[in-house]
């Protein structure tokens, strides 16, 4: 990647076009938070593009047809909510392809080092995904404006982690065997997922610095919400019963 | 896979009830045509669901973000036309994963021999099954009943062969040293389309026992029917400025 698609997505001059169709006219006209946007959505697009090429080619090792089948719904499901950023992002003027540059590097490393060896790897790397992303949406829903809120609600309305969930359970309940390698799996997806994103938080004063730029202390923002992050994921591996 | 897929569909003793949904009772009725359409679809069925997992995990080596989109959409594409076949079968009371079974042996066969090895045979291939299937969908037209060649007819209709034709010209203009190259491959790629359909037409009586039971000589049909079909692509690669 070049310097100039790493320096990413500046709120452009227009700053007045670009917040007109908010509801939350003082924070949408912050070029922080309009900067902020455009990385959070950013990431989270490439995060779906990128979600969206990798379950559908691990789809093919599904055991059975209707399993292929299932997995496949989720992955044109990730592409629909890529489309879903995109428009939001090019209703204010910026650029998809320009905000997503940045987070490339980032996401691509994520995926090369949890490659799945297996399709039950293939489905606990969905699962903790999905997962993480939905408990990240939520904790940042009350610091979004109203339509970006409604957007980051519309894709973690898709309950793809009960399908998982569910999928998952029976795997585990058809061979037990798979409970120490899965729990071993969920571990390092957490950690590399964590690693990634605070690679992203420090690069992009992603979180600490616009996120929370409003409270007291943003550093212990941060690790208070990456401990959440975590204990929900142990909770989840638990309620699978395995070891997190 | 074992020989009970192997036997695949055949038209259940509710017969009445299959043909219910069908504008055409005679040929409906018969079982012969319901096993070819349980066949024809089930062709179609999976080589739009394993065309959806090709086609989408090539997508992630596009050169920009764009054309990853772009194939993204295809890709996305492809899976709705599955999802519609697989519906159309189950308004028949036949299962799709059923239908799919006796050609997946073939379909993964003609995906393991033609691995794209980058971007441009990743879109060239997409472009000619594209457009061939094209070509042998009209050819069978007349020949269905009224709903299934509405069917085929909506997946007909969506015109990926244009944007892919329009980004092979772009390619070849940014490097006319690509032409031999994938002019080559494009010949491979029609080698082994034909020679996997030929199989598929040998183990499933497909298209010369079934589809041209009612002409005098099927075989010769089946023959024409192919050489139409390899005609249609010389003049597409020529339209490219390839050699075919």
């Amino acid at each position: 990647m070049n310097n100039r698609t790493n320096e990413g997505v500046q709120p452009g001059p227009d700053g007045a076009e670009t917040s007109s169709a908010a509801a939350d006219p003082d924070r949408v006209q912050n070029p922080r938070y309009a900067r902020f946007i455009a990385d959070l959505l950013g990431v989270i697009a490439y995060g779906e593009l990128s979600g969206f090429e990798r379950l559908s080619s691990d789809a093919r090792f599904s055991p059975t047809l209707a399993d292929r089948a299932g997995i496949g719904r989720l992955a044109v499901q990730e592409f629909a909510h890529f489309e879903l950023v995109s428009s939001h992002l090019a209703a204010r003027g910026i650029d998809v392809e320009q905000a997503m540059a940045p987070f490339v590097a980032s996401v691509d490393a994520f995926h090369e080092r949890t490659r799945p060896a297996d399709w039950f790897e293939s489905l606990m790397k969905a699962y903790v995904i999905d997962a993480m992303s939905g408990d990240f949406y939520r904790a940042l829903a009350d610091r979004l404006d109203t339509e970006t809120r409604g957007l980051i609600g519309r894709i973690d309305a898709d309950d793809d982690t009960a399908l998982l969930g569910r999928l998952l359970k029976e795997a585990l309940a058809d061979d037990p065997r798979l409970a120490s390698r899965l729990a071993l799996w969920g571990r390092r997806l957490v950690g590399e997922a964590l690693t990634q994103a605070q690679r992203i938080g420090i690069e992009r004063e992603f979180l600490g610095g616009l996120l929370f730029a409003d409270t007291a202390d943003p550093a212990a923002h941060t690790t208070a919400l990456f401990a959440q992050l975590t204990r929900n994921h142990s909770r989840r591996m638990s309620a699978l019963g395995l070891t997190a």
